[in-house]
């Protein structure tokens, strides 16, 4: 549990890396599952990602209440989160993002797939969550346990998840793991885009290259995440 | 009455704001109805909005005449303002803007349409104003209230108008969900554009999921709002 | 000639503006005509724009000799100024500018057209100044008076003209109109870019319309010029 | 080798340079070969190149193994380098990045090519090498001097080589050269996606073209660095 406020302060760290990378503008959010509780999870309270400090994070339960009397307004969609953590034990932390270049995969029938090594957790590609299928007409939010079960499901085992006519979701074992694949799927997305634009063949990474430089770039995720910190988030104390 | 010097820090706030997203340069404006009488408006003096303080702002009534013996240099095109409100009476604040990416909208013959739920207000898509209908060659300003009254005609009951060769037009109830939608048309028309270039077919948002995201986005409004004052006019007071 | 040191410093301006602007990076330059001789202009000694200053402003005659007996090393491409002020006595100011968006038009059979009122200045499209007609194999700058000339010569009365695997150069009857003009270009190109991308028809400016346009840009050019010095000029007195 | 402390200096700030114009992230990396000893070069620990320091920099032979009993952690694919220096004695520094706007070339059957004379260092066009050839699966990372070594065979007597999947390098006769390509390499694949994207013929620059803009730029190459270095590295002495 002593590593508790560590963590609250990677978090928040994680909120102004996204924004300061233009993964998360207004909207948007990122959590990590508690480091002494598997049932529980650390989120904001509804707050641009930009202004979220330590004392802003509140406790959920995986059912994506609020723990401890917190009586301050969640975000409406923290039910992503709960139902992600509740089946995939191996995921620590979660990011919700309407980054811009994405977003045009998540509604159209061309696939996401990865480019190059640095978006290798992208594999065979992303799946898109239609909440049409199940759900009909909604506001589009993910707003209750049923919404975020059916979104956890598209997700599957993968890293990665986009939402049709929304955004997306990236997942990882750490909190720097979900933050890089959150800039990556953004930074893919605008890659692939222009690929494509070029009116040429696309060669995209095959599954084993992608399984492969994957582990790699795991083993040197915290080059990236020590700049980051750096860059956006200098006022933080670890 | 008590009510007008902090609306008139929110129109300067909102100036700057718009500046800062890239949704006005040197040139658009955004006014707001006023609090005490609904047969005025509020209107900086031909400025830069960047450069607008509290101290440029000038009141019109609806036919776009100077108020008190006020003899600055207003916009040119003031009347799309005075236009508007004497058409919508739902209508309390208005931004003009020449946004990079919306233009090519405005002269393409594809329609703008919500490709996420954060541009609902778009719902089945944006109409085009076409001034040489009616008045044939000119300088594509809209300089009298005849001119006014046919881009709010075009407008009707929508949230956003685009402007042949020019630029567009967002409303809203109230200063943060006009600056918003000036905002979230500029993003859509980017997404869009991206959806379309990937060569599939896109999926836009469905008018009853439009309408739905739209009540959910209002309710929300002051999350990006504080973010934006935060970032683009901390000095502010209110 | 008491004119000169307050139009040396808006040469300046010019410099570090179209430098924050983006249109000029480390290469390109600006020129204004002497004030009290128009047979002489003014131009920054070989350096980066974002770096000139007014001890750096060196004097030219209209073949492009420097005077007063300056010695720094002068633009190898000062010619382009010199030609251009020789043919246009109208002409008072002078941009070259290699500015991204534009420099595809400059390689495309694609003509640069007026898409919105903002880039009204070019009417019926940029003519491109294809070097090699004349001049054969070049390391493709403009180094000499005769190509100097060939280049003016193609700009003919219009205000902008492109440059083959180069650039382009924007001109105006004053420094404040050559950067609006140069600022433009580049805006316009980029919204050509994404209405064609839409792949439905385009709506270009008619001839009409843009000479209409251009009229009143003219008289409302200081107020994006306000806010440029502002922004990036803010150290300069006048 | 009393230079050395001045070249340390310029890959210093060449590092915080290249992060400053986006052509380098959180990864890719950028040497120089040793001025007292061309069997050495020299070349950061593992770090985000923004946050490079002269106390970073490691020196390597040619086989890429670390000198003066130095421990600590290289970058893993600073074989790129060591390869390059023994194949090219005309190449004393090296850039590797994954830029943005160069990815796509390395993914797609359309060749990058020069657009504008900024860019003439392309001559031809830049070859892609494609890793899977001789090592069939692997993890897209150059991991030892074979690898290296097939890297450098297909650069040949070029400035530059794509990296299919991955990104690519640019090499140069001295840190502003190698510097000056990588930024103008990522430009003209900016340049060239958008000549594409007009949908009309694009005119190359000529060979003969090519290899006169590249002598000229070569002799004008202390403009942008001077530019670069006070923009990105003002704080560094020299």
């Amino acid at each position: 549990m002593s590593a508790l406020p560590a963590l609250i302060d990677d978090l928040v760290a994680a909120n102004r890396i996204l924004a300061g990378l233009n993964v998360l503008d207004g909207f948007g959010h990122v959590s990590v599952r508690h480091p002494g509780d598997p049932n529980r999870y650390l989120l904001s309270r509804s707050l641009a990602p930009e202004l979220v400090t330590p004392a802003d994070i509140m406790t959920f339960d995986l059912a994506s209440n609020a723990q401890d009397d917190d009586t301050r307004t969640p975000y409406q969609e923290r039910f992503i989160h709960g139902e992600i953590y509740k089946r995939r034990p191996d995921v620590q932390a979660v990011v919700h993002s309407h980054a811009a270049t994405v977003v045009p995969f998540a509604v159209s029938s061309v696939k996401l797939r990865p480019i190059y090594h640095m978006s290798s957790f992208l594999r065979a590609g992303a799946s898109v969550f239609e909440i049409r299928e199940r759900f009909k007409m909604t506001d589009m939010l993910i707003r209750n346990n049923d919404q975020g079960a059916a979104l956890a499901e598209k997700l599957g085992d993968d890293a990665v998840v986009l939402m049709r006519g929304h955004g997306f979701c990236a997942t990882g074992e750490s909190i720097p793991v979900a933050v890089y694949r959150a800039y990556y799927t953004q930074s893919n997305a605008a890659l692939q885009q222009q690929a494509i634009a070029l009116g040429g063949s696309v060669t995209y990474l095959e599954p084993e290259e992608a399984e492969r430089a994957d582990a790699t770039n795991r083993s040197v995720i915290m080059r990236p995440w020590s700049l980051w910190r750096a860059k956006f988030y200098a006022q933080g104390s670890n």
